[in-house]
C-alpha cells in the first residue's frame, strides 16, 4: 500500500469499491464531443475566447450536464463555474478538481476542455457509485485562463491574490475587460471579493493536455508535474543607423538587425549549453524601417526564458541580459532593455504528487515526473492549497492549434488517474 | 590640355570666356532655398512625392524661372519639365543635364533637388554669357524618379525603355498610378509614346549627392560615379514549426528565427570577407505568428545585394542563396526563395567620367572615382546616350532623411563641375 492512504478511514467495502471504480469512457467521450460543438473551426479546433458567446454557451452547458447528474450547480463572483458533490458535513472542506473552458483563438478542443470535462465525469461517477467522501467534491471552470482579458484571472480571484492594479492595466486592454465583465455580468468588485478562505480547501488537482512533446516521445501515458516553470518576459531593443543599403559600404553600417540576430544565436546556444532543462526564445523580431533598401536603424526582439528553479531562472535572465550587452557593444549599436514581466516558479504539492503517481500505479500506468512549460491555474491555486496536475500526452507536442490531438485512450487514464489521486487526496490531505 | 577636348570647334576668345565661366552662387542659393519651401516639413525636410500638390507646384516654378531667364520651357508626354537654350541650328542635338523634384515622404532638400536647380543654374549661366555651343543645352527634371509610382519613370520614357508590363503592376500599385497620372494630365499612352530619338542625343550629365560617406570620409568634394551598382532583391522564408515556449525543449525545436538570424550574420560575413566593394543587407524580417511566448514559425527574410561588376552581382547572389541553403539545413527548416527584382550593372562613359574629371581639374577640386549605390535617372538614360554623374559629399552620408545636408560650397563646386563638363561635352561628344 502506499504511503499516505490512510484505510483507517473507509470500511473494506468501501475501499474496495473506491479502488475498483473507474470514469465511463463513453460518456465522457459524448460530454467531449458536445463541448468542442461550441465555437467549432471547421478545421476541428475551437474559438472559444473569454466571455464569447461561445464561452458563455459551454459554461452554461457545462452546469447543466452537472445538475442532470444530480449535482450541485453554482457560479462565484469571478465568474468560475462550479458542479459539487457535496459531503454530508456542511462545515466539510472542499476538493477543487478542473480547468479552463476558455480557448485561444483557433486553438484546439483538448486545451482546458479535457480537464473540466475529466473533473465533472470524476465528480459524477464517485456520485453514482454512492461513495461517501468527507470532502466537498468541486469540478470547476475557471474565468479566463488563457488571458483574452487578464489571465488566470478566475484562479487567481479564487486565491485571492488578484491585485487591483492587473485589472487597472490587463493584458487584453482595459476596454475589453470592462466590456467582458458586463456581458457576463460580472464587476471588478466582484473579482476582488471572490477569495475563498483557505482552510476551507483540501487541495486542488488538475488534468491537462502536456502541450509539448515528452510524454509522447517516452512512450508513458501519464505526466506527474513537478512544478511549473517561472517566466521572464523581456523586450530587447538594438538601435544602430538607419542609412541607404546601397550607398553605405558594409564598413560604414552600424547594422541592428546583425546585432540581434547574433543575440538570437546567443540565445539558443546558452541556454543549450549551460541551462539544462531550461528554455529562452526570441519569439518575435520587429525591425524599423523595414525595407529592402535602408540598414535597419532599430530591432525590437521579444525574449522570454522559463526555468523550474528561481535560482536557475535569475542566472539565466542575467546571462541572457549580459549576452545583449556583449552583442550590443561588439557591433556598436545602443541597446535598450525593458522587463516586460516576470511569473515565479510554483512547485506542486509532494502529497498530490504521491497522490498521482499512486493512482497511476493502481492503473498500471507508466509515469514520468516532469514541469510544466506552461502556465496553469493549478500555479494560482498553489499559493493557497496544495495543489498538483496530471498531464496526459500532446501529439508531437502540437497545442493552442485545430491540430491538437490526444489519444482517447490517453484522456480516459488521464481521468481515472484523477479519480484516484481525488479518491486519495480526499482522505488523506 | 586634356584629351578630348577640341579647340579648333571655338575661338580663342571663347574658349577663354568657357573656361572663366562659373554659376552665380546667390541666384543658385535663393532658388535653392525657395525650391525647399515646396512641400517642407518643419524639421527642414521635404515631402514632395511624385504629383502631389507641392511637386506639381515645384514643377511649375522651375519652369518659370527657366522662362524667366529667357529659356523655352516645355514638358514632354511623360511629364518631364524642361528648360533649354536652344541652338542656332534647329537640328542640333540635345546635350541632357538634369535631376528630379520628386522626393521621399519626410526626405531630404538635396536629393534630385540639387540637380536640378545646378542644372538650371548652368543653362542660364551659358545663357548669360551669351556663349554659341553647337548642342540645345537642355535643364530636364524627370518624373517620379523616387518611386512612389514606378520609379525612374519619367527617364526611362524619355529613353524608351518603358514596358507597358511596367505600368500594369507598377511599385506603387495600379491605381496610385492612375490616380496620379490624371490628376497630371497625363496618360499611360503618352508615357509609352516619350521615347526620344537617340540620335537627337549628345549626352546626360547629372549631379547629385552622394548619399554615402565616402566622399566626405575622403574628404575630397567631387566623386565621379564610375557606374551605377546593379542590385538583386529577394526574399527568403525559413519555414519551421511554431510551438509553444514554454513546452518545447530546446533539443525538439525548427525555430525559423533561428535560422534567419543565423542567415543574417553569414549574409555580413560573406559580403565584408568575399565581395570587396559590394554590399549585402537583409533589411527586414517578420516572424510569424511573432509572439513572446511562440516558437517562430516562420521568418521571412528581406534581402538584395548589389555589385558594379555583372559577374560580381551573379556570384554574390549565388552565395547569399547557397547560405540560405545551408543554413536552412542546418537548422532543420524549409526553405522558399523568391526573387524580387534585378537592375543590371549600368556603367557610366568614359567620355563623361573624362569631361566631369577634367572640369573638377581646371577648377582645382580634388576627385574619387566611385560607384553609385543608389539608382538614379542616369541608369535609364545610359542605354540611349553616353551618361555619367557627378557626386557632391554627404554630410554623415545621410539621405531619404530631413537631416541630409551638403556644405553649400560643395554644392557650388558640384554645378562649377556640371558647368565645366557640359562645355567640353557639348563639343567632343
Amino acid at each position: 500500500m502506499a504511503p499516505g492512504f490512510n484505510p483507517r478511514r473507509v470500511s473494506v467495502l468501501e475501499y474496495d469499491r473506491q479502488v475498483e471504480l473507474r470514469v465511463d469512457p463513453e460518456r465522457m467521450r459524448q460530454d467531449f464531443d458536445a463541448l468542442a460543438t461550441f465555437g467549432a473551426t471547421p478545421d476541428g479546433g475551437v474559438t472559444r475566447p473569454t466571455f464569447s458567446d461561445a464561452h458563455l454557451a459551454a459554461r452554461q452547458w457545462f452546469l447543466a450536464r452537472g445538475r442532470d447528474a444530480g449535482l450541485v450547480a453554482s457560479v462565484d463572483s469571478a465568474g468560475n463555474h462550479s458542479v459539487a458533490l457535496n459531503a454530508k458535513d456542511e462545515g466539510a472542506r472542499t476538493l477543487l478538481l478542473g480547468s479552463h473552458l476558455d480557448s485561444v483563438p483557433h486553438g484546439g478542443r483538448f486545451d482546458g476542455a479535457l480537464g473540466v470535462i475529466a473533473a465533472l465525469e470524476v465528480v459524477r461517477s464517485v456520485a453514482d457509485a454512492g461513495l461517501t467522501l468527507p470532502v466537498h467534491l468541486e469540478a470547476i471552470d475557471f474565468t479566463d485562463e488563457e488571458g483574452a482579458l487578464v489571465g488566470l484571472l478566475g484562479s487567481r480571484a479564487l486565491a485571492g491574490t488578484l491585485m487591483q492594479e492587473v485589472l487597472v492595466a490587463p493584458r487584453g486592454g482595459r476596454e475589453a475587460l470592462l466590456d467582458g465583465l458586463e456581458r457576463a455580468g460580472l464587476s471588478e468588485e466582484g473579482l476582488l471579493a471572490a477569495g475563498r478562505d483557505p482552510t476551507s480547501l483540501v487541495a486542488y488537482v488538475e488534468l491537462h493536455i502536456e502541450q509539448g512533446p515528452v510524454l509522447e516521445r517516452a512512450g508513458v501515458p501519464i505526466g506527474v508535474v513537478t512544478g511549473i516553470t517561472g517566466t521572464v518576459s523581456f523586450e530587447v531593443v538594438f538601435t544602430g543607423e538607419a542609412r541607404h543599403a546601397g550607398t553605405t559600404p558594409m564598413g560604414d553600417r552600424r547594422d541592428a538587425l546583425v546585432a540581434a540576430s547574433a543575440f538570437v544565436l546567443r540565445v539558443r546556444e546558452m541556454v543549450v549549453r549551460d541551462f539544462p532543462g531550461c528554455v529562452a526564445t526570441v519569439g518575435d523580431i520587429t525591425v524599423d524601417p523595414g525595407a529592402f533598401n535602408v540598414v535597419p536603424g532599430r530591432a525590437r526582439a521579444r525574449v522570454e526564458c522559463r526555468a523550474l528553479d528561481i535560482g536557475a531562472l535569475d542566472a539565466l535572465e542575467h546571462a541572457l541580459d549580459g549576452a545583449a550587452r556583449e552583442e550590443a557593444a561588439q557591433h556598436g549599436v545602443a541597446l535598450e532593455i525593458d522587463r516586460v514581466g516576470r511569473w515565479e516558479p510554483v512547485p506542486t504539492h509532494a502529497l498530490v504528487r504521491a497522490g498521482i503517481t499512486r493512482a497511476a500505479g493502481d492503473l498500471d500506468l507508466g509515469t514520468v515526473e516532469l514541469p510544466s512549460g506552461a502556465g496553469h491555474d493549478a500555479q494560482a491555486l498553489a499559493a493557497v492549497t496544495p495543489s498538483g496536475m496530471v498531464f496526459v500526452p500532446s501529439r508531437l507536442g502540437i497545442s493552442h492549434d485545430p491540430a491538437e490531438e490526444t489519444r482517447w485512450d490517453d484522456c480516459i487514464a488521464g481521468a481515472n488517474v484523477l479519480l484516484g489521486s481525488v479518491l486519495t487526496l480526499a482522505q488523506t490531505v
